[in-house]
């Protein structure tokens, strides 16, 4: 017999039909139980009456999984609408150990770590399932925008043979007996296809041995990374991003209303063109309002993100901002300066709710720019050949940017903790599940 | 002025238009020349005939990157049927070095170390431009057919605690002051997610450290993984991987006509049940066919999956052959028998033109069943308790499979090496770039 989802059941009242999933709650009340069967489109209550029955679902705990033949009934008070009677019960798989927590309540009551520890069990949660159906649909929307825009999907290796990018924070790995790297990102790859392809973009994991464990870095997350030839500047990549932005939420909006109403997220204010402001004028900005004075700094602290978020929010309506123009100093060799203020990238972070959610800007294009960046930076160019070769056979004007996908999914859904929106997220302290 | 490309002129005629991309090849006649300038939709002429132009042609070299504005002329002897002429040429970004082969004839004429060590020049040849977007392609098309059928992506850690899913051939990584190891594949998080979403998919890297250097093999692949549960049993799975081929070659039929003709593939054969042989019978049918006998070997060897292969093409006119039911002993602890004859697996290999594609099968589903594999393997339970968590807490009857991608589009193109369908290859002797 041909399986029915259990949204479906509605379109099955008064037919055989078999319903198969785990076994999420049981109310038993003496002659008959209110069974809920869990599936991935939903649950299904199944009205179970014999005494065979009624003996086999004591046996057994929660999460057992059931395959259920019945006739479909329509009942206003089951979940739906619609539950199944005169069940014929196969056992696919019996659970005999008890639960670390539940997952059949509405709210998930695990503290973090328990929850971490347990996460083949209490991902089966529908709000942790909701969670993670979003972080499939912002990959989606991702793709989806910059295919329809011109852009060609690549992969790029995370073995990689020096430790170039930034220096520190680097995995080492035993290569043959000899020492590789985890690529920190696709950075000279991408910037490479764009040679090849003009735009480009990969969807990847990225490694970053940073020795500490805080609630917004995790040693290994998924980056949305994107690259494009042929820009003006560093505004020309910005432009792209909004969109991006607003194509990914709109994606969202279409395809995911359940999973948004569950989790009950907030969707981002934006207005069409996100507001930005140059660094020096941030700073300035943050002593007028809040008397800090921050102007010899190279870098924004949180609080002045959080800040600068919230004048946006007020000023703008928006939930995104626009930094541009960050000092020279504190951004990699790549970066490309402003040629009208030297000291100051063609670059930007985009805030979004007062966290920096996206680094990106101009690069360099010019073979002899890269050759005095390095060493101007006391850094060999040796390492970097394969790389520069790009630049030695002509390179358009060209920017791009990265975006933390995990990170993005908990500031749109207002979690406090990025291993909330990560499957399995790895830390100094976790390395399992 | 708005950007024009290549391909488009035949809309802007006598029209001032702007073109840009890479100066691909000059024919030089005296007082003009013709210059062809590519970008990534395809290659534009420009009819240079200023002193002045001509005099900076001849001081740069190919692949200088270059903006043009001209007025678009039909002419039926210029690519395309279309020209540019009375060009005003700005150098964007110079070549003085001079190639280290010729990526402007149809054919690419270097050898493959040559190639792999100039990668980021040569994968701007049209051949190897094709190449990699029917890779993207493939991707996608991947990726739609899963998403159409109730797949959900998922994004799985690739740097874990325990080298435990085969014991051998794992890199080993410094993890803050402890051992850790990159991810051979994401089968134990794939099955822990189809107790999640019951059907899903992940498209990413994939390290093996197997100390040897073949055309075939690679220690860096990415890995197309699908996993799903409520199956039948192993030929559930065959019958989802026969659809997905098929709706990815249709695809490539689809949208990737151009890259198909350039690069004169040959598109499979293939009907639309793909021929499958019990591994016992393929042992008879070699011994019958071939005069060899290899009826107690457990495995088949590169020679004896050709001749499958040739067996197939002409019995059943596939290019595709699953070959089901191999030796338990050669499978992963987490196999699932043949109930019916439990020496042999409920899984499958895959070939593709005589080569091993695909491998799936069933999984074992019960916690009991894997506490024995692993026993009876003598292999502790205890670093693998995250992932056997999933069979304590229920998991349907499920199985999958994983296609190497860089395989997959070798095998399709008829290239007779990995490395010439991976964007930067690595293996034992080449890390870079």
């Amino acid at each position: 017999m041909e399986r029915v989802y259990a949204r479906d059941l509605r379109s099955h009242v008064g037919e055989e039909i078999r319903i198969a999933g785990w076994m999420h709650n049981v109310r038993r009340l003496g002659k008959f139980a209110f069974l809920l069967l869990r599936d991935v489109s939903g649950i299904a209550q199944v009205i179970v009456d014999s005494q065979d029955d009624l003996k086999l679902l004591n046996q057994l705990q929660d999460e057992s999984v059931l395959g259920i033949e019945g006739t479909v009934v329509a009942e206003k008070n089951a979940p739906g609408g619609f539950e199944l009677h005169k069940p014929r019960i196969e056992l696919l798989s019996r659970v005999e150990v008890v639960a670390p927590f539940t997952i059949n309540k509405a709210v998930l009551n695990a503290n973090l770590d328990t929850f971490l520890d347990n996460a083949a069990f209490g991902l089966r949660h529908p709000l942790k399932q909701a969670t993670f159906r979003l972080s499939a649909a912002l990959m989606k929307a991702f793709r989806d925008h910059l295919s329809k825009n011109g852009f060609t999907e690549i992969t790029s290796p995370k073995i990689v043979e020096s430790a170039t990018e930034s220096g520190a924070n680097v995995f080492k790995l035993d290569y043959f007996g000899r020492n590789a790297y985890l690529a920190q990102s696709p950075q000279f790859y991408k910037q490479i296809m764009v040679g090849v392809f003009e735009r480009v973009y990969e969807v990847g994991p990225v490694f970053r041995a940073e020795p500490h464990s805080t609630s917004r870095h995790l040693n290994e997350y998924i980056s949305l990374d994107v690259e494009l030839g042929f820009v003006q500047d560093h505004t020309t990549v910005m432009n792209l991003l909004g969109e991006l932005i607003h194509s990914m939420m709109a994606y969202l909006r279409q395809q995911c209303s359940h999973e948004l109403s569950l989790l009950e997220v907030k969707m981002p204010q934006m207005p069409e063109k996100f507001p930005s402001i140059y660094f020096p004028d941030a700073q300035k900005l943050i002593l007028e309002r809040h008397g800090e004075d921050c102007q010899n700094e190279p870098d924004l602290t949180p609080q002045h993100e959080r800040w600068l978020a919230e004048w946006a929010l007020e000023t703008f309506n928006s939930d995104f901002l626009f930094v541009t123009g960050y000092p020279m100093s504190k951004r990699p060799f790549y970066t490309h300066p402003n040629p009208a203020d030297p000291a100051y990238a063609n670059g930007f972070d985009l805030l979004f709710r007062g966290v920096e959610l996206v680094t990106g800007g101009q690069r360099l294009h010019r073979y002899e720019d890269y050759v005095r960046a390095l060493r101007d930076r006391n850094l060999p160019l040796e390492p970097f050949e394969g790389y520069l070769q790009a630049f030695r056979f002509g390179m358009p004007p060209h920017g791009g940017f990265a975006i933390g996908l995990e990170r993005f999914l908990m500031q749109l859904l207002g979690t406090q903790n990025l291993r909330e929106t990560t499957l399995f997220p790895r830390d100094m302290n976790r390395l399992s599940p």
